[in-house]
Parts: C-alpha cells; structure tokens; sequence
C-alpha cells in the first residue's frame, strides 16, 4: 500500500515515508538510508525471515530497547493483541513516547488495558499517539464519532465490530448451519483463528467498545469495565426462533449510560445491525442529530493497512507545522 | 447550541467564541464586547429584527464591507442559497478571506459556482475556509469522506443528500400517494419550501455532489458540470411498478469516472439507498476498503448549527498552534 501510495501522498500532503527499521518477534533490521519494502516482503515471506537481510540483528531481539535506540520519527505496531499479556505491547509504545517519537498502532490490547496512561504519556513527550485501524479495519468508525462529539453529544452506541461472529451468527441465520459448522467453515474461510475464544466470546467487541468509548466518550474505560457475553451458547434453534419473528440474533456491543457490555442480541432483520458476513456498524446516538450510522468492511490486512498510512498522515500533518 | 454547548467548548478545546457581530439582509449590529444570544435571538424573533437592539446599523447594509471593516476573527455566513445569483454569497466569503478572517459557510451556492476559487482564495490569504453543513447537516459526510481519501482511493459515491426529495419518494412508495399529495404533505410538514424547485429539480443534490467531489476527490467540478434530472415526472405508477419488482423509486446523486449525475433510480428495497422519510445516505465505494456506508439526518436548522460549531472548532484547533 505504500509503494502503491507514494506518489499520492507525496501531492496531497508533501509526505515521503521511509522504513528505517524492523522488529519483528525473532529478529531485526535496521538501515538509516532506507529499508527497500520489496526485499523486506520478500524476506518476511522466507523461511529464514528478517534474518536473511544483511547487517540483520538475530534473535533474541529487545523490542523496546531497539525502539527507544533508533532515531525514527515514528513507531508503526502491528503486533498480536494479547489481553492476557499485553506488557510488552504497552512497552513498546512507552518506549517510542518517551524517546520522542510518534506511535500508530493497530494493537487493541495496549489500549484495552491501559489506554488513559499511554495517552497521557503521549502527551507528556509531546508526541503523536493514534490507534484508528484498532476498531473497524480501514472503516473511520473512531474520526467519525470523533467528528460527531466534537460539537454534539454521542448518548449512546449500538455496533457490530466483529467481523467473524458476524460471519458465524449470519450463516447460522442465512443457511441453518449449526454454531459448530457455521464456526468450522468461518475457520476454513480464514475468518476465524485456530483459537478463536477472543472472537467467539466477544473480547474482541469488548476491547473495540472501550477504545471508542474512550475515544469519543472520555469514558475513561478498560476491558475489566465491560460486561461481556459470547456467541457460543447461540443454538439454531435461537437462531431459528429470532428468524421467525422478523429478527436476527447479533453479537451487539453496546455504550450508553448503564456501561459497555457485549452480548447476542435479537436485531430488527433489514435493520442497521443486520449485516451481511463480515460487515461491521456502528450506530452513534446523538443529541442534536439523532442517529448516524456507519457501516463498512471491519478486517483484513489491506484494510487495516489504509488505517495505519491515514494515521500517519494525521501524525505527519500535525507535526510539520 | 452556542450556548448549550459552553461548558463543552471549554472544556475540550479551550475554545470561548464570542459573536461581535451580526449582519442580515435588513440590517446590523456590531460590538466588541461581544452580543448575547439570549437578546440577539429575541430580536431575531421581533417584528423590528435587528434593528431593535441598540446601535444597530439601520438597512440598506452591505454586507461585504462590514464583513471586511469587523476585527472578528471568523466569519460564519448562513445565507438563503441561490444558484442563479450566488455573487453576493461569494463576496462575503471572499470579504473575509481577504481581510484575514476566516470563515465556515453552510450556503452551498458558493461552494457550486466557485470552490476552487474560494479555497484558493483562501489558502492565499492563510486563513481556514470550512463548509462541512453543506452536506448532510449535522451528518460529517464531507469528514468521513476526506478521512477515506486520506489514505484510500474513492472510486465512486452513489447517494442521497436531498431529505425533501427523499420524503416524497417514500411517501409515494409507503403510502400509495401521487406526487403532488406528497409534495403538499413536504410543504405542509416544512420539509418543502413554497418554492420546492431547488429540491425537486435536483439541484440541491448536485450542488452537495459537487462538494462531495471537489472536497474528497479533488475534482474540480462546478454544478454546471452535473447532468441533473429531477422528480417531477415520476408518477404512482412508476413507484408501483418499481415496488412489485422490490424495488424503490429515490433520487441519487452519482459520482464515478463518467462524471456528476443526479436522476430517479430504481434501489433495491433495504439497501442501503432505500431510506426512510428524510434520512440522507452516502455509499463510498474505495479501492481498498469496499464500500463504506454513512446514513444520518440531513436537514434541519439544529443539525447544521451541530455543524457549524464543528468547523468552528477545527478551525480554532488549527490556527492556535
């Protein structure tokens, strides 16, 4: 996407990004003059992986330490989200913020744990922090409740923010699989992980509701905060049920004056929550406007990547005053 | 919502607007001190408008001169929009621009014959020129759309931007209404002016698509360039016709690589086109992401005030640095 993006970038906002270094779980590459990102795809893709690039660091590699040693301008995160350890995420954007430099990141866990602290660290160092590829892939659910709040009041949220469950919920509707087929093909198709407890039980919703929430809301949340139910006690039969009522059974997150919670909820069918596959929404309640709903593709790395180089030209605009 | 919105403005953006100035087509009233809203809404309301409050400047005004003799530091202009005399609309902007104030406009007639222009203008004179309620009221269609382009391609827009227009079309389809007992219905509720041509006729739409394009695409188009077909014609028969094939009669504004459109189409009842009563919808249909779907209301004098307030905020966050 940046290759492809280059000469956009360089017209609409004077911006030449250049790749001086990568971290990666097993090694590191670092070069002043630039990193070539063909070279680097095709290093990631072999079985040897960074390492096979000259004057490559190996393994064992300190994150943080490489973070805070190197003298770029900003730090792109792209690492699991792992909410049971979420440390060394945390780490690494510390170590970015108080080496002075700037942070995007595409990492959830970070921010459900301890989002006010690394905002605030942000701040202290005067650096740039931004998180939008963290909720809804490449769809601006988190500058559009921004936009929102800036003049109008956000009073609630009502959203569908994760693309698997979604997937699994509306094929058990659509074609009568079982929560156990609909959950098999989601991981043949890719959606879901050999693992998907973070999906299948909406901690993955939870930790989007409290990035927005905090983002939008000053709610000032972490994950521990929200109440959260999953989607594997959903059985056809419920499904079957909700249909025959004119509804569809939905994994909803929700933010309003009672909390954040995650749980399946019967959704009106042809209504904004009823979303075909993959598709996530969002419907901001507000004072003055009434409802606005935003409604786009939640995931994939192409998507997700268009998050991170919109970030970095909100980084990159806000600091070449 | 100035006032309602006080506490707020402060609070988040350190931001304390003060109107020293009110001009309309009768008459004016300036002060340093600054005008209380309570009194200026008051006079508003009067018999006598403006010219009740002490020190007003009795008519005839000109309102450009005293735009350009003020020392306030925004300009926020909220004029009838007219396409076929937009000169004057045009020259209070340019008024501001030029003695270094800058200005946030919910009139789209401007914006139709002279965007580039008024941008240009403006970028010369460094000072901010925004306009985001003149798409979709309170609804951010022209953030949400920028915040795509910013890091994604916009192949192209199908929408709705017109709520009257939008209201009679449901009407005819929900109700089995003609177009003229819709049309009286609009007028009757105030969703249509006595004049109902601009929304009608589809020039409302092409004036918002023109915006749309030039903002988020850099298109450099002006409302002379849109192929605009109205509602006039459509008939109970067609939208009958159109719902037995579950279909939906709407009026959409086009924007893709053959250029600007604004024409009755037929939409597939529930999607996301098919709207209900005022409700304005945009489909951004992106290179990367897929389509991204933004629904809200898209009229009303406190949705476009939520609006104003919006810009003005961000153009205080961009000039305080």
């Amino acid at each position: 996407l940046l290759d492809q993006s280059r000469e956009r970038l360089v017209a609409a906002h004077g911006l030449k990004p250049t790749i001086v270094g990568v971290v990666d779980s097993k090694s590191a590459v670092f070069s002043h003059q630039g990193i070539d990102t063909r070279s680097l795809l095709e290093a990631k893709r072999s079985s040897r992986g960074l390492a096979s690039l000259s004057g490559s660091i190996p393994s064992p590699v300190n994150a943080a330490e490489l973070i805070t040693d190197t003298d770029a301008d900003c730090l792109v995160q792209a690492v699991p989200s792992n909410l049971s350890a979420p440390a060394a995420a945390v780490d690494q954007l510390k170590a970015a913020f108080v080496s002075q430099k700037n942070a995007v990141t595409v990492t959830k866990a970070p921010l459900g744990v301890a989002m006010s602290d690394l905002i605030g660290t942000a701040a202290a160092s005067r650096v740039q922090f931004r998180y939008s590829g963290t909720v809804g892939a490449g769809t601006p659910f988190l500058d559009l409740a921004a936009s929102l709040a800036k003049s109008d009041q956000i009073d609630s949220v009502e959203a569908i923010l994760n693309g698997t469950t979604n997937f699994i919920l509306s094929s058990m509707h659509d074609r009568g699989m079982t929560y156990a087929q609909a959950l098999a093909e989601a991981t043949k198709l890719g959606y879901a992980e050999t693992d998907p407890t973070n999906d299948v039980d909406g901690i993955d919703t939870a930790v989007k509701l409290v990035i927005l929430a905090n983002h939008a809301m000053n709610a000032g949340r972490t994950f521990s905060d929200v109440k959260v139910q999953g989607i594997r006690s959903v059985t056809a039969a419920h499904v079957a049920a909700a249909k025959a009522a004119g509804k569809a059974i939905r994994l909803v997150g929700r933010i309003d004056a009672r909390g954040l919670r995650v749980a399946p909820e019967e959704v009106l069918a042809n209504g904004p929550l009823d979303l075909p596959g993959a598709t996530n929404a969002a419907v901001f309640n507000t004072t003055t406007c009434g409802p606005v709903v935003l409604r786009g593709s939640g995931a994939g790395g192409p998507n997700t990547a268009t998050a991170i180089l919109r970030d970095l030209v909100d980084i990159w605009r806000s600091t070449k005053v």
